[in-house]
């Protein structure tokens, strides 16, 4: 039964745009998801799993990337030929789900979802082909209050992570504004699609490309500082102007700029992030005024009766959000919002850390979005045929690591190590593995103590070195010596560290012993509670 | 950028083999993922995470079924047309994981994962194609030490989930022996490499066909009660009878069989599982005597080095359990173990839930196998040449779920779902959300209640049939009379169920609103409080 192909070894490495989560961020995100489930739960939402892949013609193809309609996705066939595909998000699933088993849900139907996604993508910094969402959808109605029940509860979730207000802000826009004033401005008509969609792509851009990048965009071209040219959208100057004006109208802000709100202010001012081009200075506040911007907006677009519809959408989505205590600095309609994906009909949602961290070379970094969502009402109905509305938020999971993670939010364990038992005798094996036992079960019902026994071959000085790379707070030890007296003794690894800086000789060290010390066999527990308890608290 | 090309509709289906999982189950498994992940967090294994696929070739194909070689995973090409397969373990991706950062782990390296796996098998029921496995392992050691603690761990895994001694055994055995075995009755050499393999199939077949149907199929042929021939290894009759004899070592017991061992004596004994064919009866309880059964094989194989050195090594691990306080009740030397895995090389562990459960139809459920694993050290030598020993244990996440569930251990909440404020009046609705959100956000800091306002668009009735489906506790109304009177009213669901049992007649039910309530507006938190507090006990 034994193999001897074995000629040429195969190459360990992990498949492009795909990466290993060590211990240290697996323990952090999962306290970061367990927040983001106490408020998805809070809200009433209620857990769902679904399976990795799904038949390919149930998913659909809605990814963003229309220049690759049949990519983006990981595909293969299963014995009777039918394609399957990795789930490249949780709402496709979600709708085969809702269309399956739409006679026996409660309606709305409430769901809250998460997990790895897999996009077959070009990777990149910080670009994987697999990584992690964390969704809410309510399914099965039109009410606006839907909506903005999400906007809240992506607030709720930055606050609840320790995001804090004017380092985040939840824009939110309407489809139909936009589709609106394509028709307002004599863009509508199938002949004009592909001429909208180079002006959504660089309205997209705003962030990066500032108003007047995205004006060049929507007109003929845009040269960059390298000279380069890209072909615009070429619409006419009025067209262009008029676009602007609307994608504009939330910041010619009547609210004035300042430097740092109070704290009874803060829900109602904007911390305004960089932009390229941009002329507004760093870190400074605009006061927000939602309703303002749906005045300005509603003279550019008077005349679509659609765009109406959206801005009182927008309206009413802002009230909701006020009344229920939510300012315009937390949740901020934004007409420029676009937001890639084509199934969107109404209000778009984004989440955005605004703050400005800075990377190595001192770089100002912006983490831009982190979540996203708005509503879909065709997706049920591509299966049943019947208006199935609904609206969603999505959390990318692993870029709001980063942020938190910048914004110091994460909160790491001293001492997560399991307490480590030197094998001073391989004949006693049997009693070192008993010592560990004895900590990972306390008689006296107390928690149990991570710990265990060393398990290789090496020595001393290999052990402690071990000790120390696995984090241990403490070594246990028992030796011929210990033995005879009945007693272990316990070397405080952390404080030891910490004591060999101040202590200088080798000798002085090595005489003085410190962090060390030695205990009858019956008080371990006793004592490595007491290591441990010491640094529980730094 | 609308789609006009839905005339064929997609139908909302499942993969084959594919489930979904809802919030019932989703929280159960919570639970029961969080209990493994402390016992294993307690012997010192840290957390990893690697992607879902990993290249063909790094995976290797470690997948029991030698009959289909090129089956079993799920496989695609991404745009290089290197080969990707869907994980079918998380022993294989950590064999890469670990000879691609081999020289920056501690040595030991130990670690646990949990997560989905694929397998490309034949559907049926209670198998499906994705499940979730929890595998520890400890990598870089010979030490029979560390195949010990797995057997503890897994014992310790049972006892934490409120399995009982009796009601589950950790089975060991050594592939040593098995091979050792082999050359013993003159079955080595290449050319009986499938006499062998057909009589290790048979041997892993004992708990459904009885010993006796095992020696039909290690000799010509078993004829089954239908009738049908399978076709047995052919081995000789005095072949046949050293196998039975040595895989019979732990059944022929020196260890008397009683009703019920007493509390002190379970550790020790082992409570016979049923097997088809088997004269022995249910619910006995067999003395373990591990020493015994290592004594007589040790007869049986005493010519071959190897199977020697195999007895050896499970001698000890014997030792090292039972000196640390397990019995041979909960962790058994059991030589007819096989474990298919065609890799493993020493120590193979398998643990059993013992229990009998009942189908609907009265008929015994035999659980069998909720987790396995044992030592492979050629896992990682693929990669590098070198021999780098591992051994580890993979708990087989659904079928243990299974068995808990029939055990009763699974805990599940009363009253999870979340409180629902019913809308009395579209106008109102922020009066509404505003309500909600209290509920949400207690202004004292206390904990958050689960709460949403009705998102649909239906009345009264409907809102009711909502809240009931969606298990809410109570549900919180302020119509125009409570508004003026700046009251909201609180009805009990599930007090108001129970009632409306014992309440006779319609009319009398709605005269006496039993389980219902007014408070002023600013108390209905700590109203709803009280309300919760209620069904918590129960």
């Amino acid at each position: 039964m034994s193999g001897k192909k074995l000629d040429k070894k195969p190459e360990a490495r992990l498949p492009k745009g795909m990466r290993d989560v060590e211990a240290e961020e697996i323990r952090a995100m999962q306290r970061m998801l367990g927040t983001i489930r106490q408020v998805y739960e809070s809200y009433g939402f209620e857990p769902l799993d679904t399976p990795a892949f799904e038949y390919t013609d149930a998913l659909g193809k809605f990814l963003p990337d229309q220049d690759r309609p049949n990519e983006g996705v990981f595909s293969f066939q299963d014995e009777d030929e039918q394609w399957l595909s990795l789930r490249y998000d949780l709402t496709a699933p979600l709708a085969r789900y809702v269309a399956q088993n739409f006679d026996r849900l409660p309606k709305p139907f409430r769901r809250y979802q998460t997990g790895p996604v897999w996009r077959n993508e070009k990777p990149g910094p910080g670009r994987f082909r697999q990584f992690t969402q964390f969704d809410a959808d309510t399914v099965g109605t039109d009410s606006v209050a839907a909506d903005a029940e999400l906007c809240m509860l992506a607030a709720d979730t930055m606050e609840a992570l320790g995001v804090q207000t004017g380092d985040y802000v939840i824009k939110v826009n309407n489809r139909k504004v936009l589709d609106g004033l394509r028709e307002s401005i004599g863009l509508g008509g199938p002949e004009n699609d592909n001429r909208w969609l180079i002006a959504m792509r660089a309205i997209d851009k705003l962030d990066r490309l500032g108003f007047e990048g995205v004006e060049a965009l929507l007109g003929n071209e845009r040269r960059d500082e390298s000279g380069d040219v890209t072909k615009g959208a070429g619409l006419e100057p009025e067209q262009v102007r008029r676009v602007i004006s609307c994608i504009r109208s939330s910041k010619s802000a009547v609210g004035e700029t300042i430097g740092l709100p109070s704290q009874a202010q803060i829900h109602k001012y904007f911390k305004q992030p960089k932009m390229m081009g941009d002329s507004e200075p760093y870190d400074h506040w605009i006061q927000v005024d939602n309703a303002g911007t749906l005045d300005r907006l509603r003279k550019e677009v008077q005349d679509s009766p659609l765009a109406c519809e959206g801005i009182d959408e927008l309206a009413r989505i802002a009230a909701l959000c006020e009344n229920t205590g939510f300012g315009g600095g937390q949740i901020l309609v934004e007409p420029s919002l676009v937001r890639g994906l084509e199934y969107y009909t109404g209000p778009v949602i984004e989440a955005e850390v605004t703050l400005n961290a800075f990377n190595d070379d001192g770089v100002p970094v912006r983490f831009g979005s982190v979540g996203g969502g708005g509503r879909y009402d065709g997706l049920v109905s591509r299966f049943t045929g019947a208006r199935i509305p609904a609206t969603g938020f999505s959390i990318g999971v692993s870029r709001l690591y980063a942020a938190l993670q910048a914004l110091g939010q994460l909160k790491t364990e001293t001492a997560s190590g399991p307490v480590v038992v030197l094998v001073m005798d391989r004949d006693r094996i049997a009693d070192f593995q008993n010592l560990a036992n004895r900590l990972r079960k306390p008689t006296d019902g107390g928690k149990p103590i991570r710990a265990e026994m060393y398990l290789g071959t090496s020595g001393m000085k290999a052990q402690m070195k071990y000790a120390d790379r696995r984090g241990a707070p403490c070594v246990v030890i028992q030796g011929g010596d210990e033995l005879e007296r009945g007693e272990v003794t316990i070397k405080d690894l952390i404080e030891g560290e910490r004591l060999s800086g101040a202590i200088s000789g080798n000798q002085a060290w090595r005489e003085g012993r410190p962090a060390q010390f030695a205990v009858k066999e019956g008080e371990l527990v006793e004592a490595v509670r007491s290591v441990l308890a010491r640094h529980q608290t730094k």
